[in-house]
């Protein structure tokens, strides 16, 4: 296969991201299409800017396609584990933003038909490609951290969503914790065992008033032995704060926050430099584009993604075991969770 | 008073750290004599050449010497509560190592004693007057970094102690993390209401052996609302990791390690600096003076002592719920412990 | 003009460099065609895979091509003159590699013809697109700096180019330095008065057998009494070495390099990073990106051009006068240089 | 010897700095008396504060008395070198300010009379004793630069002197850059061959009136081939900027500025720390204590200075043939500037 054809399924912010990043960055790709119900005139020009034929509010119409290799599924959460069936059955490969599904027994299934069809799942957990993150994995990998100890992730993001959205996001953890709890999961090169969630409503009481927090810290254990503890806050007033260390016998790896330059003021006041980068679509730029040409990667050479769908899956468990260890005020272990949810 | 006498109990590690400060840094103060029940001819020598005139196996010598203003008690833990009370009773300041007693009730008593006789009382938690650490609290304190939300703190320990030594220790939380206990309190401004440790032997199985853990996670809850978190290790290969971070509404403060040096070399294979200074005679030399010379200067002016007996009890209590916590696995609260402390 | 059209004049390397930068990177641009005498059967279907229709021989096909509006000059140093003043006799705007000629009466002559024929001519000084270095020149705009006072450039290769290399690159102040005049010039604000140039001969034998220096450190006084300094190596063992410190009556800033990553690892022998960015292709990915967009911009909009050729005229002046300077060991000003060349 | 007996000869700025340092840090040494013409009642109390017996308006009689094993010369420049001889001539030991004295010609003659006196000298650069450019040293002599190439040394001051004093020092090569001169020096390990010489009056008229500039920049050839330069201001705003670099074969080192601590404050403006040690007297507080401690040594243990009276002859030649080269215009020899001086 030398070029991959990719169809895209919902044309909604990170659907356009990915659009752009696969036509200017990746190799090796052609997008064949882009779907969505709710397609406008605008996106329409938009897409044609981009070199993309096919523009639909039927996503079956790319699903059906025999000149499309791969979907790429950017709709809304309770479409993913429809979408990623619907694909395998039709034999294509999936890339599937995360969460796997609203429902875990969904994604469970869908996982499942997909490694039944024989066709490659891969989750977007896009911060495992990021520059600093990976550094720190391979040095847990090439030994030189020695057998890890504690990980410590501290993720903040720059301002918080509206409290419509927090609504229906199924709160912090399923909306904002997943990321880090997939980025524990990776450094650790272990599965969690228990979960252990404390949160507050420190930055907007609206937050509060839907039943969700705003600031939080869970602390995991994993199975081989090692702890983690995750940071959380809604808003950090001085841009995205994305750190992740890793502590173990021989050392400790300590990722700090990218910053537009490296250029360093002193004046009368202080010693300065500017701000972090402001959020995920700077301080994952490079990220959103190397998920892509992994996945493609993948497809072209039959070899295996990076992230798969039970990444996905466990990921999920994992926030919604901290979301019942912060109404519950307890510990709760990963497998009373997917005893719970039937898994 | 021009000159503050001071009479120390106690010639062991601390007891000469103190002695050696003072005579060397600490304006206005004058060692009168030094008390230990194990004096030896190496330790009279060693006093002698600081000009310390007293060397004496009779604690009581001091404590009644009308010449002695002041009593440094740094003795074995057992002894702490009971040489407060008999420095107390004979009208005589008192500065205090941490923890206050092996007893939290004898504890108590000895803040009532030092209260009513009129006395000031302050504990050694020298931590307080890093430099770096009593940056951040000005931060808190000016307003820069808002109402606090987040702590962190990173405290990890070159070298695990002796499995001998942490046997008599009380475990890590009463004998390592009651300085993290402190920081917190100290940086949040407000109490601890509840705890919640994890530990793990990832280090040293004789010190799992000996009922103890060496690897930690603690979460705690502030009146406030702000959440904190502290994370041990006895082993910290690259030496002492003391790291401190308060998150707020207006910003986020953070203290690195000290370093040695600030040189840094870029060669063939990387950026290379020095490793942190390696344990807390290097990193916390010039609080330990700094702590002595507040003490001297609230007994001068008769101004009030910057850590008291009421933070020494606070820190034991919280400790003592972090090992509650780790045992029965699940949440302390402050107010359960005191309760069941009787205090 | 809602797409600049572009002939791509050389398919060396820097050619090729801004020919994939301009088909992945930059907005409402088309390369028509690239012409370059040696073309052969691999350069040709490179031009293809980048949707580049006509690969041509004769660079006149392009510079003759009404279906093109602006011209780069990729070509040999030689030829760049005449073919600046070539494609301004047709009209068609120019941006041209550094230097503007060998000969600095022809470099004169081409930026008259474009003055003349009315078209822009915009030279390849990407560093002043670098994001760190724009940022310093943003803080002595907003006179963050206030008056600027010293100015020094740090500028070091990781490795010596052949001493056959060399023997034709017209030496170091020609090849190398002129970026680093360039940038003094843009820092400064202010033209160059005298240059003052030492050599040595550190690194490679055969560069002193060829007649050039390896290692210089040349200084430089400007019209607004502020003093400059560049230090230059051919041989960084750890990476491209670019930093640039602008010092004034108000403060300093100081750019430090790009490293690949954000990670410290703490390890038993040292607080290391990784090298900083290996050489200009990974160091200025985004800054040859940049030129070349502001380029297209001042085209669109009828500007000015960000470097003009007379910037190139300039710096190439200066890099004589070190060379003269360094040749007989005194001070040379810019006025005795340019009367020197006929200017 | 078990104490080495100090005279200090001056009781101003640096003889009262090294006087309690002296007391309060260095082991093994008395400080028997202070000398000063002008002593006055409040110098005589602050002497006795710290022990000093004997406070006098004559020095010789510290000189001469024979409970003295050694004297500091701390008084005005132009006692310095009929100081030396007369304590060498009584067979003391000398540790002296820098520079050696307003005469080559006599401190040369001082340095002869010392050595065949069989005395110690010792002249005081204290930066050699800098934890920051010790270290850079330490790496040099251990082989992680490799062949040195390149010395960079950034030294500006906080704030100028008054006009008044800067009439008197002998300009800023000798009374600032002389330092400079010594670390380039030291750090090269190798002799300088020539200096050239660029200096403005950017700062403050008044110095230039004096005949002086307060700016410069310094270029060093040395007589193993490598090059340095040297970058002078009478006014940084942020403090007092000491930074070394050396460059070599195998890598590069570089020395930051110390600061008063290590946190960063993340807020909605910016990312800043405080800004680095005002001046001298907190920036070189430890090496002060450092080269008395290593003079006391040297004494003690009969062994070499570290920094001797040639080292101190070598730094004021060079300084004087940088005066030279800004007078003039162009680049000076050392071996032309010691035979107009009739070394």
């Amino acid at each position: 296969m030398s070029v991959v054809r990719i169809g895209i399924l919902g044309a909604g912010r990170i659907g356009k991201v990915h659009a752009e990043n696969i036509t200017r960055f990746v190799k090796g790709v052609k997008i064949v299409g882009i779907a969505d119900p709710l397609i406008d005139r605008e996106t329409t020009e938009w897409a044609k800017g981009l070199g993309i034929e096919i523009v639909t509010k039927d996503s079956m119409r790319l699903i059906d396609d025999p000149e499309v290799d791969a979907i790429m599924v950017c709709s809304s959460t309770d479409t993913h584990a429809d979408f990623i069936m619907a694909a395998a059955n039709a034999k294509k490969h999936v890339f599937c933003e995360k969460p796997i599904d609203l429902s875990v027994l969904k994604g469970k299934e869908a996982i499942e038909t997909a490694r039944r069809k024989g066709v490659k799942l891969q989750l977007g957990f896009n911060r495992r490609f990021d520059h600093n993150f990976r550094r720190i994995r391979e040095l847990v990998e090439d030994g030189s951290i020695g057998d890890v100890q504690l990980i410590k992730i501290t993720s903040r993001d720059p301002a918080p969503p509206s409290a419509a959205y927090a609504a229906v996001s199924g709160g912090i953890f399923l909306d904002m914790t997943i990321h880090d709890f997939d980025m524990a999961r990776y450094q650790a090169g272990s599965e969690v065992v228990s979960v252990d969630a404390h949160g507050a409503v420190l930055i907007d009481p609206e937050i509060g008033e839907a039943g969700d927090v705003d600031t939080a810290i869970v602390t995991l254990v994993f199975e081989n032995g090692a702890l983690g503890v995750i940071d959380n806050s809604r808003k950090a007033v001085y841009g995205y704060d994305q750190r992740v260390e890793v502590f173990g016998s021989k050392g400790c790896a300590v990722a700090a926050n990218d910053q537009p330059n490296r250029v360093t003021l002193f004046d009368g006041e202080s010693v300065s430099q500017d701000k972090p980068l402001y959020f995920f679509l700077e301080r994952y730029k490079d990220a959103f584009v190397d998920e892509i040409a992994a996945f493609v990667e993948a497809i072209r050479t039959d070899g295996d993604v990076p992230v798969d769908g039970t990444d996905g899956l466990e990921a999920m468990v994992i926030a919604l075991a901290a979301g019942k260890s912060l109404k519950e005020g307890r510990r709760v272990t990963i497998s009373e969770m997917k005893k719970e949810l039937g898994l």
